[in-house]
């Protein structure tokens, strides 16, 4: 029997490694069937082989305007979405001649993106109610977070278009604070 | 910094195996964070050290009282909530003195259920729009398909006890038509 499921195709953007990836769902009487990540297709559209799924972790977000990042840990994270929408924006903070650039993506459940280590991360809500699903390679620890990087989302350098302004977006206390780029420092990224 | 995570606790059911979880969320100004799968969180929680995640399915239900199942594809399979809640159903497959046991088990945000190959999984909606997440080790393929085992939800001699009625529930067509227990066969299971 044949069933149908989903299809992945992945593309690249201007900071290496950043790979978005397009991911149909299969609808039927009850509602839809979507493989939200697929180790084999998601290779076979880029994916580096070397990523393996060991944490899915959950974000709620009540609010549109609701932001968060930009966060560089020292792992990698392939980012989705189960309800609403997102503008997201990111940073490579690693050294040479890509440090600063920018890339923003609108992402909803039909898009997925891979963000490598070394690249910052952040997102805005679009819309209430909007679940995050993203999967890493390796799990939090205090010795890790202390070599993680954040910038700031308001840096005028990055100039992100934010949707909603950022006076009037919810943001925890600790992203509200964090360096511009010009006082950050780039990553050196490291294997495994 | 301490960062509050999420916590795990995991306790055995009467299926030899199937293992329930309780998930704590952290919530913030924005929302809330949850470690769905957290696989050194689990392994110390009582998941079986060789489940390693290659794909992560998510299926929504649009309304209260669709129904899936029974099934029991050959591999292993970590379930859970992301919105709404479920009453869910197992029964074992595998040959022994346990086959044909029932455990049913309500779930929300704040539970995991793990199901091991050879054990039937179904799940009726309590509520709209539930976003149901799962995680398996292995593809889905057609010949993997082929050796999969399907029970009927109404079978008598199982007498799931479910919330709405079948006759006013959701079902496919494939599912309504699954055999009954009595005209199954025991699944042997392999590792692997």
């Amino acid at each position: 029997m044949a069933v149908p499921t989903t299809e992945i195709v992945g593309k690249t953007t201007e900071i290496p490694g950043l790979l978005v990836f397009d991911i149909t769902s299969v609808g039927d009487e009850r509602g839809w069937f979507q493989e939200k990540f697929h180790q084999a297709k998601l290779l076979a559209a880029g994916l580096p082989v070397e990523f393996k799924v060991i944490q899915n972790s959950l974000v709620y977000n009540k609010e549109r305007g609701a932001a968060r990042g930009f966060h560089a840990e020292p792992w990698d994270k392939y980012t989705s979405i189960v309800t609403g929408q997102i503008f997201a924006a990111y940073v490579d903070l690693r050294a040479g001649k890509n440090f600063g650039k920018v890339v923003t993506q609108e992402v909803d459940k039909n898009k997925a993106v891979f963000v490598p280590r070394g690249v910052g991360n952040s997102y805005q809500c679009l819309t209430n109610d909007v679940y995050y699903l993203y999967s890493v390679n390796r799990h939090w620890s205090e010795d890790a977070y202390k070599i993680s990087t954040f910038v700031n989302l308001a840096d005028p350098d990055l100039a992100v278009n934010w949707p909603v302004p950022l006076d009037k977006a919810t943001l925890s206390e600790r992203d509200r604070n964090h360096p511009m780029l010009k006082d950050t420092k780039p990553i050196v990224v490291s294997n495994g």
